[in-house]
């Protein structure tokens, strides 16, 4: 049977990781005890922030049945949202003017949440290699970003970056620039075995499609193969300058996330790979801890909080 | 007043160089004295094969109403066309099923006849510096065509590719990856002043776009900014791969053609600038040739000549 959650209650928290392929929420009460979990499609702001909204509440909801909780309980829940493409243009004014659901929220970027739970609020980085790339780190209350702005013209060493290059190497070796390796024989092949295929493949390519040959260059740099070993190399040299640059900005520790993380770390040099460190929780953590921040914040005369916050 | 054609008049010939930007066709006779030229819109098979064939066919009648022909004239005339995108999934099969208004026509690659042009039919190359970038030669009746595979996948040296390079150093510059340079500084400045304004002009950002920051990349190689000059000293690199790869396969001159073409030759190492002649012709006369050595096909025992064909 589901349980009512009256304002009396303990205060209950949502976090959520709203990023480009899914949605995760989860609730906990005041001592951090999980309740309930849940998941929807995309929320990056890229499909609108309507549409980043609709999944979000759709994340929600399913968390609160998890919960056993009613639905209305969603009103009385402060939620920490970290959503991807937070700092497209206009992104953060529609979020400040858009209804939710919650009794108070407070957005963040994804990168922010990211780095909140992979250091659990203290100071510290995080560079994440998936699909694309991005560095963010919070130092004594200052935030630094850098990279992240999307694919072809940033994103260095992420998915589609290495993909990319593994697709304008494999078209000089096609026409004979460059001597063809079974790398790059194996990205032709791949992508339909002749350049008109392939041209036919990039004009229709997303980022996601690029990326999906990341491995493919991770197994045969790991093989040896010299041009699979080269895109690699510069991949993780950009990694590299990523992770320097929030050192120098002053994080103490960066944790390497995403998809091709734990397969790059090891093309750092020993220099960059010394500053890593594991992340301690994840990005719904991080957004919960926002959540628990905001739940701080005193309670003004009209019964209110503050009311939606980005930072 | 029009001049009508009959089957028994002279031969006349059209030649047609069909691009991504514009069409441009001319008529000639025998003996090679212009009687007429014409310009339509784009042609490249990119917009689709039968409006490519509708640009074809307005240049033409431009260029027949330009001679004071009949407007029947151009069923009696024999064509060479140079189309860009003729290499895409599809198209040559369907230029061969499409309707023409010619008595016959000839179709090749733009760089084909760009090529054909370059060199008045003898064995040469050329390196096309443009939006895009392409290297063809032919060479004892052999071609070779190199790169020209669309923007990102391709087309190094190309202005898409400066402008590519330009946006990504100057988002590592904003983020403090590296020291800015005035000429990072402008580049930013002209996409709106601030990254987030970068990213939503990089969303709509076609090819052209990014070409359109190549001659500001020129003008600060020039003087001698340090980003810009690695920028197009890796373009002239590229271009110089393309250059030698033609004179292996036999090529013995080579034209730099395109937009790009008179501001990028002094970035050029000299070994590879020695192989460089001037173009002698336009690649509506390389069509014109085309068009010319198809009328000295012989005329088959049903008075047509072999139709429709592709090179």
């Amino acid at each position: 049977m589901s349980t009512p959650v009256s304002p009396n209650s303990t205060q209950l928290y949502i976090g959520i990781d709203g990023g480009g392929t899914s949605c995760r929420a989860r609730i906990e009460d005041a001592e951090g005890n999980v309740l309930g979990q849940g998941t929807a499609g995309p929320a990056t702001t890229r499909i609108g922030v309507d549409s980043s909204m609709q999944a979000v509440r759709t994340a929600s909801e399913a968390a609160v049945m998890d919960a056993s909780l009613m639905p209305s309980a969603l009103g009385h829940l402060i939620a920490g949202v970290g959503l991807a493409g937070i700092d497209r243009k206009g992104a953060r004014e529609a979020l400040m003017s858009v209804t939710h659901p919650f009794q108070d929220v407070v957005f963040a970027s994804d990168a922010n949440v990211a780095c909140l739970g992979a250091h659990r609020g203290r100071d510290g980085g995080i560079v994440v290699l998936g699909t694309g790339s991005i560095g963010f780190a919070s130092v004594k209350g200052r935030e630094l970003r850098i990279g992240g702005y999307g694919f072809p013209i940033s994103d260095e060493g992420s998915g589609a970056d290495l993909g990319l290059q593994a697709v304008r190497l494999a078209l000089r070796a096609h026409d004979g620039r460059i001597s063809p390796s079974p790398f790059l024989l194996e990205v032709i092949e791949k992508l339909g075995s002749d350049p008109v295929a392939l041209v036919a493949w990039a004009e229709q390519a997303t980022a996601k499609d690029y990326a999906s040959l990341a491995p493919v260059a991770l197994t045969y740099a790991e093989a040896r193969d010299p041009f699979a070993e080269e895109i690699v190399a510069e991949g993780a040299r950009q990694a590299g300058v990523l992770i320097r640059s929030l050192v120098e900005f002053g994080a103490p520790h960066i944790s390497l996330l995403g998809g091709l993380a734990s397969r790059m770390v090891q093309w750092l040099s020993p220099e960059v790979a010394h500053f890593l460190s594991p992340p301690e929780a994840d990005a719904v953590a991080g957004a919960l801890l926002l959540a628990r921040r905001k739940g701080s914040v005193p309670i003004d005369s009209s019964g209110q909080r503050k009311g939606a916050q980005i930072c």
